[in-house]
């Protein structure tokens, strides 16, 4: 039964084994790799069967599951939000996840997805800045600088030529952290006292806090003609970044329409406040910076899509380095009818009483 | 940062450890310990954070993910179900699962649930059985002897007093399956040619069988006073076992009313039509059967409380028993806020472009 064996092990990428990876492909090629996996699944949006997530609040944070399918393949991602796991020395946010066949409804990958949400995270926003903000951008604020921060940085100086970052965080020691982290990445690292000075000579905003609070990052008074906002720590209920007259001032964009109602910065606004759905301009069905001196904001909470394609680029790239272990998460039976003769339990032998 | 290993590391047991580790405590007792496992968490049901489990149907099967969370511990299952599966050599149902710490979002066990599901379905529908049978019952109709069948037997046999079993599938091969599995058991084995044939003489009737169609397994011509239904195969939109008429003579009771109206036998029923959550049941908030004449159905459909208590009874008992192995599914980073740190990429030492 080596046909079912192979056909049914689940190949299991660790956090050890996704370092490597990264290490072996390279951080940019990563970004690069998940950036045209989200564009090409985000240009068959329609082909997919997609759903809000499933979140699950508690006083310290949510655990989420995030499941999508297409045709051909089903996955999901778990992934928690606790603002204060730092204090029991935890990441904020957790997530490993599952590719799995349709078909058969065998899982085809176990992967850890903490390191890897980051990655797709700063590479969905980065697709979306390419598309929205204006051309020759260089300059970008980034507000929060904690784990998420320098793969933002990553990928906007891959993807959308930024070559100076203006820096602030509340907790100076995260704005050292994340210089230490990018000397020698070629990029232009300035600090700030403030959010309001961060942002002067911005061409972008990126937001990455993480406070579980509905906080106003950027406010009115901090816009410019034709600013850029990447908005991607406010991801769910209660907790968002903009002042709403900074998303009255400006042209809206988002995932999934659905969740980022519930989750969004969009949250604080009226049921039939406009916004566009990224992939509609992706596929040239709407229209994306209309003039060079529009606003525009990504309002960007994380979909379901985007760990998708996540998790088919480390599955391609794993089998490609042959990297990863294959487990037994579910049974390789000869006999997948005889699941407690897989038990081996010690029955006697002998012949049944059958009256 | 020991502390820190330990609070993060996640328990895996995989089918391999599972088996072992029902080979170590013997089937009975996992049962058993599933069975009152079940009903410690069905007597504190109000405390869950319920929701009906999200579906991803295809042509082939379903894939659902099974979510539930009280204050303190949140649990999900993967499970599929894929009635061809045979013919690529997998399993019709394959499940995996996790149980996750609500303070802090981290993964504490990741678990096979293929064969853990069909005990805590064995342990479920003998647990229902106890409260909702004629008191002395001793022979059931198993209807369908697939790879649920063995599980449910050994159930009744332990936990209800069941000594006979009246067998039927419409694959023989199936049921020589059983009768090779359970010699041994102290069960009295007959077969029969059809479910009228099997259905006559017994206390109780339970159906497992598989195919994803509406079937009419039990018709009321097959009902006697008092009898007991254990209906487990109809458990999908569009998957029944059970003939309405069948309900209509009967006391309905369903795990979670919600799912069931959607999943369950009764989704043939108006939206009106009278059942009982058995957990009222069991915390003496409604009646069980009311006479001894009276036709009882356990439309059951699987709920996600159930794996919440098996993934606890896994969880303990490998700790228990030092099984399962440690894994990285998430990292256990010195410093949780620097992600970035831990790829360990090349970036020069020294300082950076400050401007």
């Amino acid at each position: 039964m080596q046909a079912a064996a192979t056909l049914n092990s689940t190949l299991y990428l660790s956090v050890d084994d996704l370092i490597r990876l990264v290490q072996r492909k390279g951080l940019s090629a990563c970004i690069a790799g998940v950036a045209e996996g989200i564009e090409r699944e985000f240009l068959r949006w329609e082909q997919f069967d997609k759903s809000p997530r499933l979140a699950c609040h508690s006083d310290d944070g949510v655990i989420e599951l995030m499941p999508i399918a297409d045709a051909e393949r089903f996955s999901f991602k778990y992934v928690n939000g606790h603002p204060a796991n730092h204090r029991f020395g935890l990441p904020t946010v957790m997530a490993f996840g599952v590719l799995a066949d349709v078909a058969t409804g065998a899982p085809l990958l176990l992967a850890e997805l903490t390191i890897t949400t980051a990655i797709r995270t700063a590479a969905m926003s980065a697709l979306a800045a390419r598309r929205l903000a204006r051309p020759g951008s260089r300059v970008m604020a980034l507000i929060g600088n904690g784990a998420q921060a320098e793969f933002q940085a990553i990928a906007f100086r891959d993807l959308v030529g930024i070559d100076t970052l203006h820096l602030f965080d509340i907790d100076p020691q995260a704005t050292a952290k994340l210089i230490a982290n990018l000397t020698g990445s070629g990029l232009t690292l300035k600090t700030f006292a403030s959010t309001f000075d961060a942002v002067q000579g911005a061409d972008i905003v990126t937001t990455v806090t993480a406070d579980k609070a509905n906080a106003t990052i950027v406010t009115p008074e901090m816009l410019r003609p034709g600013l850029h906002i990447n908005g991607v720590g406010g991801d769910c209920p209660g907790k968002t970044e903009l002042h709403r007259g900074v998303l009255e001032a400006a042209r809206v964009f988002v995932e999934y329409e659905p969740q980022s109602r519930v989750e969004g910065d969009i949250q604080q606004m009226p049921a039939g406040f406009p916004v566009t759905e990224f992939w509609q301009v992706l596929a040239g069905r709407a229209e994306g910076r209309q003039s060079a001196d529009q606003i525009t904001v990504f309002d960007s909470v994380g979909f379901a899509l985007e760990d998708f394609a996540a998790l088919v680029f480390l599955h391609d790239s794993a089998r490609q380095l042959g990297m990863g272990q294959a487990i037994d998460l579910v049974p390789q039976n000869e006999d997948p009818k005889n699941l407690f003769g897989l038990l081996g339990l010690n029955q006697p032998a002998r012949v049944a009483r059958i009256a």
